[in-house]
């Protein structure tokens, strides 16, 4: 039998011992199943970015893999913690909008509102559910439990508002959504709608002062620091410079405008 | 049967190979074992830390786990070797004071000085006995060697001096002694201390020039940007801002004075 | 049987998914193999650096292990993807130079370039290898996968230049290649090296304004601040200090110079 997997994301860092504390609540309930961290440097609270971590991530991962992500600014409070189950994939985690990315791309076939106490640690701290409550759901999980066992369905979970990229009159506008540890800055704007803009044409691109021609196939196209615009890993429009750090050299953050538009 | 788990704490960092090292070392001798990551962000040479985390997390784990733990600022001098058994857990590690927390709160089942060097890498690297040394043993400890195969009884091991909480008029004198990844100020005043203390009273917190009413079941009852008082998920009185930073907020430090009075 | 071992060295960091994703692809193609990370905070696009932790670490591990490296600053582009057969185990990753220093230590067994997309991903970024052509081949490595299966035999794989100590007049002249989470210095002066210049003389080092005598066993041997000189624990020159940090008590960088000489 193939042995169960379980990813884990959270805002914990790696610092403190919170991360070891879940894997060890996970393992004490299954011994056998693999943990792969998936990240735990989301910023404090951020559940946006934590969505966007996962959506990149998880279909790297074989079906049946289970999507343990604890960013949760509302601990202990009134929001619920729920168990979705998507395109093959399982997501445990509080009820706060983690998963609206992946509800987007995937065909959702349940989700639940995660009330039985006895799949919990027999005592749940308040401000630690990630130990007391998510891990050991995502434990039972992986033994088998079927998700019906975890409580009822819940219709009506929360979803996030994420910034879509807007058409105006003849431009496609959109933003820088994540800067990765290369300087990679990644825009919200998809590889189909973007193409659903261009139609072919070929684009241009103007982030802070300056202007991009064209979408290139990889770094390799672009000269010392020069800013290139290519499609990311993860399907997004992507502004990048070859062995060098876009962020640095453009002064850009999160959430500054991109604008596409048709060369005329 | 079910695979043996050992977890390693050091303040090796993550950036260098050290880490891997042990690992590697490991896995030569049982291939077969979980490896998980304590944590590796332990102040350079800072026992005591270690000891922190060491304690607050170990009990998460399945009993039979081994704990491998090197902060060893003495590594290679006449410093020794042990093996602790406490609590259904093995902890290795040098003899500095590691697993004084630990100690304080299970029955020890015995301790074992490490000086087999059948145990040991066939070359020890007097500077890296976590690798050389400790690792080994580790794995053939997660093999079902018997502890007594490694030494012999040690009676004397070194013991932590920890600041304890101390009772002043009417007062409980406490300090923080570890603040996390999310700001928040953990204190020396663990739930039973502060229980004995107010013996069911309304207490007030003085930390910095603040003063806090009462102590809070979770995060979500403190007004945003109000420091409140609640029991952390390790039993120790915490300091905490509802989605905010703590430490940044009240610009406390680790060794800072907490006062614990009754409301008068 | 024994379970495969694949370890993962990249420049990725931890905060990406990047990381993740490659293990979820490994996982998809054998659930069963272990993953160990090497380290992840290779410097941004540092080929050298990379191929001085490998050298380090691959070691510790056992024969058969699989060491999966990505630090590819030409991704893409025409570089060729390698598997190199080296003392036992096998590395996959770029035609870099990454696997010099592992390939001066060890006999080669054989190299492989890597171009049959039968064991790559169905679609292959062009700006993520690591994910879509180096993890996948890992995996199916892993699972038993002859070498020969991968591609043709390569002759002419890039190595890097690596500087290497020089003898001058009585003098042999080294530099600092690494600094550790310690602040130990560590050098490109191998332990060999130093005994075949000094033939059992006392050496004399001098490394920035400072004249040490000797070479020291331990930490232990030297007094607080001061530093000393001593062979690491991967066999090159390092300069330390007892439970403090070399580097900043002697404001010393990468690439500084390290002076040998015998005591006259």
């Amino acid at each position: 039998m193939r042995p169960a997997i379980i990813t884990l994301l959270t805002d914990f860092g790696t610092r403190d011992h919170y991360v070891a504390s879940m894997k060890g609540a996970i393992l004490r309930i299954n011994p056998r199943c693999v943990l792969v961290d998936m990240t735990h440097q989301v910023t404090a609270h951020d559940v946006e970015e934590a969505a966007f971590f996962l959506a990149n991530a998880y279909s790297s991962f074989p079906k049946g893999t289970i999507h343990l992500c604890v960013v949760d600014p509302g601990v202990g409070s009134l929001r619920r913690a729920m168990l979705m189950m998507a395109g093959g994939h399982f997501f445990v985690g509080p009820d706060n909008g983690l998963f609206t990315l992946v509800a987007w791309r995937e065909k959702i076939e349940g989700v639940i509102a995660l009330t039985q106490p006895r799949f919990f640690s027999p005592a749940v701290s308040p401000i630690f559910h990630g130990r007391d409550m998510f891990a050991p759901v995502a434990a039972h999980l992986s033994l088998g439990v079927k998700p019906r066992a975890f409580g009822s369905k819940m219709e009506d979970w929360e979803k996030l508002r994420v910034p879509q990229p807007r058409r105006g009159e003849g431009k496609l506008l959109g933003e820088i959504i994540h800067i990765d540890v290369f300087g990679n800055l990644i825009t919200n704007v998809r590889e189909q709608g973007l193409s659903d803009f261009t139609r072919g044409g070929p684009p241009v691109i103007r982030v802070g002062r300056r202007t991009i021609q064209g979408i290139r196939k990889g770094y390799w196209e672009g000269k010392p620091s020069e800013p290139i615009a290519l499609i990311g890993s993860s399907g997004f429009l992507e502004i990048s410079i070859r062995e060098g750090n876009a962020q640095k050299a453009l002064r850009l953050k999160k959430g500054d405008r991109v604008q596409v538009q048709l060369r005329s």
